[in-house]
């Protein structure tokens, strides 16, 4: 058995004792299960009364009796057709569908404080006076096992610190990131406007915003023209083929939004008497002919190098562009900026020889620590994201894998920053250098991105004349320091608290009316952005 | 019967001189039409044997021997029985069709030279000595009465001029014409790349012609800065409804991509056992939901004005974006970057009140007075597009169409430019100004656009909330001085022959290799346009 930390000791403490206070106000509650979470803990309860913040409030006062009564927390392993037994006469059928999950060998066992028995593999702090800083704060819908078949059960979420000084910083913290929400500053500085006439996740810039991307659009292209970038502009959508070859489609399907069906494939069909399940069947299948709104710019810029031959003099060559790329985020997972359907990558692609790959990986990691440092933003720490070697996600053979994260690790080596390396976080083309930066109020926000591909060039079957007078293929590094300007300045908006840095007094940004000369704004932004 | 001018008449003369030419060299010929055209003529034969350049050569000699022999043109009428009979004689199909379309009470005449007799309603020249100077120019397929499911008969096309002088400068107009191809001339200086994997029409900017776009924008950026805009970006799709409150859908869905259908409603479908038939059907319909790339942005432009309150002490409101539209053309009228299928506007959405009206297009014309100006394009002609009053493509009522093409009228006639009215030229929603320029060879391009419209507001329900303390409806004026960056490029390397001002010579330009520093040029370019 796995014991949990201290901390988490304290939160799942307190969540018993939360599911024990409920349980002397409303007896006849069903529980289901309440794990300890990254920042506290939560109870998933079935009870037909619909709880409110008053209810929270008594619930509290409860858990303070409970608290009080300096309960001992009671390990009891118990027989499994005695629990059966036991939580069939309690009533509670989510226990017993959770019991059944408990594999035949193992031990079962009750955690118990004063009367209240709960269905537990622990662990717990000893006694309940031991949880001396604990706070309520929300109640939200969470379906059974999170299934939406399933009943939505009510979540009480709530936290809970070693001391009242640590949770009351943490408290501060949540205000303060109310306060900074770039949802509701957004919209009361006209920054972005989402419309629902338009689409879920569809950004429409206001003027204020707009000033915003505008000026870090031209420092980010800067940036890159000193580097050897040039700047190119290609389409929003592209033809199904060229996302097959790339792999994106059909395989990732379900994060994009569906093809664009030409007019004539749908006449033939309808000529040839076919269902809507057989082109439903057809499109999973991609066996039909039409367009897709980009989900990426990489087979754009492939297909700009591959309009005319190169010979290895001309390499690196090096696209930049902001490009806007559409997926179908879930309806229920959009937020704001920060989570959208359509997204402007400061895109990148570098083409170059082997040789060439370690100093381009490190040039572009510059890049993406030259912007940070310029826009003051020092608190962040390195990812290097690699294949999850049980998964069959991933395109290309693994010896070209092996040889990209190598690559990467050896850069990131060089790096001066701390850089933890993580399964499972590679791109399907290849390995990732990310970067993860924290906020002012300490949240982490994953930004720029770092990727090393020798798999598209091979799909794409891309070539340079090397020195030898031979076809050689080039590698791909896919780089955007920023990520996305959505996410990105999602990101300024809420660590500033709105208080963007410019000759402007704070309080004038923000009430400054949509009349009023911005461009005075503009033309400053970007050199204050400069000085910080 | 109407008479032709002059000119015409030396063309079509021109015309039957190249079909008798063409009946001595291969008498088997059966012949369509020959008419005179906005600078030439064209005969349409049918002819086994497939015509090349040099079958043009040897026609053009017979043609001189036919012009030497200065056979006189003879109008014969003719009764309709005996033409039936001599046509049939002739074994010449054609033209026994195009007599049956000879309405029964018209008179019905031959034109005869020499020994060759064609049914022609004239007129001519007297003799073909007055054929003075003619040149056959090339071979195009052409389907008999332009409907593909006819055969494709041989049309050859030619020109002449009552001189020498004037055929020899047309026909270095012709060479030099073709020289600055933007074609070719976009391909050779690495402009812009068209990929049949992406699609066809759309564009990818390769770096030079970024740049160029780039420093255009910026340049207009700046214009449009002074004159009190705001930048905004939105987003390239948008849900059918808005295109269905703006009218854009499904009216128009022959000039559109098809709509992105959601997965969710093709999954109903099936589950419905719907067929493809009726899935079309309902598309065609409206009936569908889905998502629509954006043909125009005003819908976009309009949700960001409806996004919050105005006092009429806000407006003039005035959005900008350089927004990617993307419509259907058919795949023959596709034409480098002239004609696209997806294009960026320079757009732009004024909301006023009535009485701001005048002065707001007065300076959305100055606009684009100034970008012509600056950019050095001196020779233009404005036309105002006027509803058709036959056609019922128009939306909206008449009294509002009448004041808006008033409006429109009345603020022309104070440009100090000539201008034409042509009705059937106005957009769906309102009248405009277009700015017709001519090139240095003489060509016409149709470019920027001013357009009032009172509809738009009406179909959103935008209000404002006047002086007197109630809500009253804003105007809109759609507006775009480039109409679209690719357009407007590809005209400027057919103006500039490729020879782009700015400080590099021009053969430096031509020749500019991917790898130079193309910054240098992105820096000039813009001073130097303001200096011509």
């Amino acid at each position: 058995m796995k014991s949990m930390t201290p901390l988490e000791e304290i939160r799942h403490s307190a969540a018993h004792i939360m599911a024990a206070a409920i349980k002397r106000i409303w007896p006849d509650t069903k529980l289901d299960i309440g794990p300890p979470t990254f920042n506290g803990f939560y109870y998933d309860i079935d009870l037909d009364h619909n709880l409110t913040a008053d209810d929270l409030i008594n619930i509290e006062s409860e858990m303070k009796m409970i608290i009080k009564e300096n309960q001992p927390f009671v390990r009891i392993e118990v027989d499994r057709q005695e629990a059966v037994t036991f939580f069939k006469k309690q009533n509670q059928p989510y226990k017993l569908e959770r019991l059944a999950d408990i594999p035949e060998n193992e031990v079962i066992t009750y955690y118990k404080n004063g009367e209240f028995i709960d269905l537990c593999a622990g662990t717990h702090v000893k006694y309940t006076k031991q949880v001396k800083a604990f706070k309520l704060l929300s109640i939200a819908g969470a379906y059974y096992r999170g299934n939406e078949n399933n009943k939505q059960l009510q979540r009480i979420y709530g936290t809970a610190y070693p001391t009242k000084q640590e949770l009351n910083q943490y408290l501060e913290l949540l205000e303060e990131a109310k306060k900074r929400d770039h949802r509701k500053l957004g919209k009361d500085m006209n920054i972005f406007h989402i419309d629902d006439s338009v689409g879920q996740g569809l950004i429409l810039w206001q003027p204020n915003g707009s000033i915003i991307r505008k000026e870090l659009q031209n420092f980010i292209s800067e940036e890159l023209t000193k580097q050897g970038y040039h700047e190119v502009f290609t389409p929003h959508i592209g033809k199904l083929g060229l996302y097959r070859t790339s792999g994106h489609f059909p395989y990732y399907q379900e994060s994009q939004y569906p093809p664009i069906i030409e007019d004539d494939v749908i006449q033939m069909m309808a000529a040839e008497n076919c269902s809507c399940a057989q082109l439903a069947n057809r499109l999973k299948e991609g066996e039909i002919d039409g367009y897709l709104l980009k989900p990426m710019n990489c087979p754009m810029h492939i297909k700009l190098f591959d309009a005319q031959p190169h010979s290895y003099r001309d390499l690196p060559i090096r696209f930049a562009e902001f490009g806007t790329v559409y997926r179908w985020e879930q309806s229920g997972e959009l937020n704001g900026l920060v989570r959208v359907r359509g997204l402007t990558q400061d895109d990148g692609h570098i083409f170059c020889t082997d040789n060439q790959l370690g100093n381009e990986i490190k040039a572009s990691i510059e890049v993406v620590k030259v912007v940070l440092r310029t826009l003051g933003i020092l608190d962040y720490r390195v990812r290097i994201g690699l294949r999850d070697p049980d998964s069959t996600k991933y395109t290309g053979d693994s010896v070209l894998w092996n040889k990209a994260e190598n690559n990467l690790r050896q850069v990131a080596q060089t790096l001066g920053v701390d850089f933890e390396e993580e399964q499972g976080e590679a791109a399907f083309y290849g390995p990732k250098i990310d970067f993860v930066i924290k906020d002012v109020i300490g949240r982490d926000w994953q930004l720029g991105t770092v990727q090393v591909d020798y798999n598209l060039p091979k799909r794409f079957n891309l070539n340079y004349i090397g020195s030898d007078n031979k076809p050689h293929r080039p590698v791909i590094i896919h780089r955007a320091p920023f990520g996305s300007m959505e996410r990105f300045v999602g990101l300024l908006i809420e660590h500033f608290g709105g208080n963007f840095p410019t000759w402007l007094a704070p309080e004038q940004v923000r009430i400054l009316p949509i009349n009023d000369n911005l461009q005075c704004y503009a033309n400053n932004i970007s050199t204050l952005f400069k000085k910080w």
